[in-house]
């Protein structure tokens, strides 16, 4: 029998073929942080984004409603209250909807606007995924987390330097406070999947499953690129 | 009570809301009836629209998995034999082979490559949601073959014309037969909808299918143009 694929390497498979495609080196990315947008651009990264902001406590309540674990439910609540906010503590799409406030859109048509179609497909193909996967890859899907601060760093800076005149200092708020979350909760992620994950077809299904959120984000990408780069589109629906 | 939409309104609306998204309006079929294309980027959509070919006889399974209807699934199982072939006529799937072999792709690469992660995302989307809806939404979802003939004769119009140093004459037969077949399909189609979703919520869901559908064609050609016109990606995994 092969041997159990350790955590170390499961990490690095992670990160060799994850690199790849991860949405750092999407040409829709590569020109934000380049400082090569368009108001109306970036405007338009932000409010479709937000669809897949939304979508992550519906994704994360699927996992939960697969899942027979009280002790990993218990942990995956915590993430729900994270993107929904708690007491007096505001949650992810609340400081996304900041940040798009900060960068001149108006909350109610954040709030209310849909997102461009093939956005629409990737983040709901996303959340099928987590409502018809088991448990241990919906969780796995949150290890794309790993590779965020490095991206988050990269954002901060072209947001500060390239778009200032865009987006108010206070917008930049939400990013600072991702990079802990992200690892936090990509620690969390990876420790479940090391735990529950007990043979290597199980890590193998893990990795795709990592693999595949990926690809979801990339999709996202190629669609604001195709309708706001190669070609101008409304920036939303009236 | 608001009057039932006419079947002839039906269509109206399925070609005014339907028009705007549909794919001849997509820079990458712009560039195809263009003359626009190079042999890679030709060979690159030929061997990523094949996974959508691939995927239409199990569409049409959930299609018949879904329906109480007998007389409705002998109708579209005939779909299935379209695709898949019977006796000595060969399907869709194998006509989309020859066009490949035609246009110079090895038939063993075509039948074992992968698509693009965008590409296989839309069409799983596509499927999946085939599986999960009424099979009257199904079955609308391929009422976006009412629009198929003009797009096929651009686009056999161009094959001839511009890439005849790349497509062999006899990779252009598939297309020949392919109008009169989305007519007849169409045509069964749009009956079967009319005569089963008889209420305007009915109705209404099934024109948000193929809007839906339509979107799906969409992503697909957006993920091609991000893979093989904005960037240089390989043509297939080794």
């Amino acid at each position: 029998m092969a041997k159990l694929l350790t955590k170390d390497n499961f990490v690095r498979r992670l990160r060799a073929e994850g690199a790849r495609r991860y949405q750092d080196r999407h040409p829709f990315t590569i020109l934000l942080n380049k400082g090569k947008l368009s108001e109306k651009q970036l405007q338009a990264w932000i409010l479709n984004w937000f669809y897949f902001q939304k979508s992550l406590p519906l994704k994360d309540g699927a996992i939960i409603s697969n899942c027979p674990i009280a002790v990993v439910r218990r942990l995956w609540v915590s993430r729900i209250l994270d993107h929904d906010g708690y007491g007096e503590l505001e949650g992810g799409i609340e400081g996304w909807l900041r940040f798009a406030q900060a960068s001149g859109l108006d909350r109610q048509i954040v709030l209310t606007s849909k997102p461009i179609s093939g956005v629409g497909l990737a983040v709901d193909s996303l959340l099928n995924f987590a409502r018809k996967s088991s448990w241990i890859e919906g969780v796995a899907t949150s290890l794309t987390q790993l590779f965020l601060p490095a991206v988050v760093d990269r954002r901060i800076n072209a947001l500060a330097r390239y778009y200032n005149h865009i987006v108010k200092p206070e917008g930049l708020r939400y990013f600072l406070s991702l990079n802990a979350q992200a690892r936090k909760d990509s620690d969390t992620a990876l420790t479940l999947v090391i735990k529950y994950a007990d043979s290597n077809e199980l890590r193998e299904k893990a990795l795709r499953a990592v693999l595949f959120s990926e690809d979801v984000l990339w999709s996202i990408l190629d669609a604001i690129y195709s309708a706001f780069v190669v070609r101008d589109s409304p920036l939303h629906e009236p």
